[in-house]
């Protein structure tokens, strides 16, 4: 059974009044007794009224972000962003993984029961898409990261993927690279970011008068080291190799990368690399690499923010916020400085 | 208001008991009538009760990881092997970092009221220290990770970082390296990880009858690419530099690796590392990185193990329990194949 109040503020000998302020974190509690409240509540397990107080405040107080791999930097750089945003706000993240698996993505943002536990979700769908996300039985507020989902009829905030693409090759082609490749595309309908940041490869290509050549596009089936190490590898097995690659992010650089270095060849001399994300492993990769650099540190602001107006009862129309972007060059396609 | 059980039951078209089996998750409803009834338990909003459904149970189904720092890819990685553990036993994972911050270790694991939302903790210190958690105050069951703690009383799952850097170091030793430095030292009694490590290390040494320098061995704040890669310079500019390095991460040793390359210097040839954690980023890197590879899958399996365990009530005394590594070696210390 779990403790009562009275029993709490027996042990501590205090009034019920001052355990109840205590359990509310009410101000006017002196420091000495709330720690001796504090160690009473402990030691009699007052474990269900922390969830009871949470059901009579109506709130949580936890923020659930929910996205594809924690493991991928730019996911783990982008959750120590929302946990500091967050934070900042008197907020708790809980972070989930999904893997892209629509039956756990569905499990944790469609539902209403686990839903429930959170004040709001920061969802960066893989799998889920516009008609799952209409649909959407639950009350809670939800804001959206990523690609997937373009007209969901939630908060979301996105990078343009198209005009971020375009930067990057435009930058190669601005450095004479006449055979540029790219690796990351994804056909899939389910898989926009592959899709848009080709689009913006093609565009800047065609803006360019720079024939786009179907073999130099190389379908991924995820963003990993391994997926990039891969294309490469099949891109160097072409008669005609390219001399430079925009790859759709980092880590597919880096597995490039490791594959061209792997073959005695250089990095820019004889194929020039951009990445995107702009991951830390990048900063320390040798050569270190070109990438897109999305604001993370805004885009997590952005998020809480837009959760935060939402529980605060905003209702104005769903809002699409584009988050800045620019590209970082160094050395994967300037060259190496050996000082 | 919330909506009430019977409010929900009248907007689905069943018995109010139909309504309590699906929130209870009871397995004897229909598909068609649970997928009906939940649908009405969203529409209506039930957030309140789905928090009074875990009071009701007495427990919450989630796990608190409590980590020092998410983007570290070590951590990254043991919360994926975590999660997915946990997700076999029907948990939910939490995760939350803690940047070290002695604050808001204390806040969430030592308070009753955080930690009361959880069933358990997986917890992985970096400030606080046996004393505090001797004191600790809440009955939630709670597993150890790393080194911090020795003695605290409680479930504890630890490497042999004594045994582990001495692998690492006599490997630098076979290979006939003479002039062998360490990075990561850290000679604060609160970091015990550098200063095991560090032990392993000249214990190699002295055994191999090589000379332990201390300008050799550098302590770093952090164990960061920049840690690694500010010590390695440190190292270069000695009158006599090192020809091999043990580096207590292998984000250590990737900063390290910047720093010796960007210098025009070849590794293994001038000087071999040695990493700690097989981080993917290390097998990657080129030259890819000699390591030592914790088994963090291992790791998390006895972590959710220990925690089920003391759930279902198990009294007896704390364990230790030691989890397996080995030594990969790769490139960094036997050269590159190119191919």
């Amino acid at each position: 059974m779990p403790a009562t109040l009275r029993e709490v503020a027996e042990r501590a000998g205090v009034s019920v009044r001052t355990v109840s302020n205590v359990v509310n974190d009410f101000p006017q509690v002196a420091p000495d007794t709330r720690a001796k409240v504090q160690r009473a509540l402990d030691e009699l397990g007052y474990q269900p009224n922390a969830v009871a107080r949470t059901l009579r405040r109506g709130r949580s107080g936890l923020i659930a972000l929910v996205l594809p791999e924690l493991d991928v930097p730019y996911f783990a750089e982008l959750t120590r962003a929302v946990i500091e945003q967050a934070a900042a706000a008197g907020y708790t993240v809980v972070v989930d993984q999904t893997d892209g698996d629509p039956v756990r993505e569905r499990e944790l943002v469609m539902r209403g029961s686990r839903a429930a536990m959170f004040d709001g979700l920061i969802f960066n769908p893989l799998a889920l898409g516009d008609a799952d996300l209409r649909d959407r039985p639950s009350s809670t507020p939800v804001v959206l990261l990523g690609e997937r989902v373009v007209q969901g009829g939630l908060d979301h905030i996105m990078v343009d993927n198209v005009g971020a693409a375009e930067l990057a090759t435009r930058h190669l082609i601005a450095l004479g690279r006449q055979r540029i490749a790219a690796i990351g595309d994804q056909s899939d309908e389910s898989r926009q970011t592959g899709r848009l940041r080709t689009q913006g490869y093609q565009n800047a290509l065609r803006a360019a008068g720079v024939e786009v050549v179907p073999e130099l596009i190389r379908p991924t089936e995820f963003f990993h080291r391994a997926d990039g190490a891969a294309a490469m590898a099949d891109l160097l097995a072409l008669p005609d190799p390219p001399d430079a690659v925009f790859c759709y992010n980092d880590l597919l650089a880096l597995g490039a990368l490791r594959t061209i270095l792997s073959r005695g060849l250089r990095v820019p001399e004889d194929i020039a690399l951009v990445g995107f994300d702009d991951i830390e492993d990048g900063r320390y990769s040798t050569p270190s690499l070109t990438t897109i650099r999305p604001d993370k540190t805004q885009i997590a602001k952005h998020a809480v923010q837009l959760l935060l107006n939402r529980l605060d009862g905003d209702q104005s129309a769903p809002a699409e916020v584009p988050a800045d972007y620019d590209l970082v060059v160094r050395e994967s396609t300037t060259g190496i400085s050996t000082y």
